[in-house]
């Protein structure tokens, strides 16, 4: 999948000089809090992620839950 | 510090249903492919973030190194 942005930012990083830096892939980090209900937080995750979130199209995703 | 995407993905979750979200924070998320040189590859890496990869005044950054 091209990454104009990654590729943008890579070729930055070389023209300034870091030429240790060979490839950059550049996406979204989301933090959401969500309040714990009777529903399954992975189903309710991987629902938010495929119609609000992402764009399956083009992008993956992958999450981490941390208990408050 | 205000997040105003952040904000507008919340609003949008609540809007069709999700009242479980709480909060959202909206970042960058990159992954680099740098190649070992002599350098120490922390002092690298905050430097390329200070300088190039985010912007200090507003944002705030974090990293891990995965071994190729």
């Amino acid at each position: 999948m091209l990454d104009p942005q990654g590729t943008a930012v890579k070729d930055a990083a070389k023209s300034v000089g870091y030429d240790a830096v060979n490839d950059v892939r550049i996406g979204k980090y989301m933090e959401l809090k969500v309040e714990k209900s009777e529903r399954d937080i992975h189903e309710l995750l991987d629902e938010l992620c495929d119609k609000l979130l992402t764009n399956p199209v083009m992008e993956d995703y992958r999450y981490e839950i941390e208990e408050a």
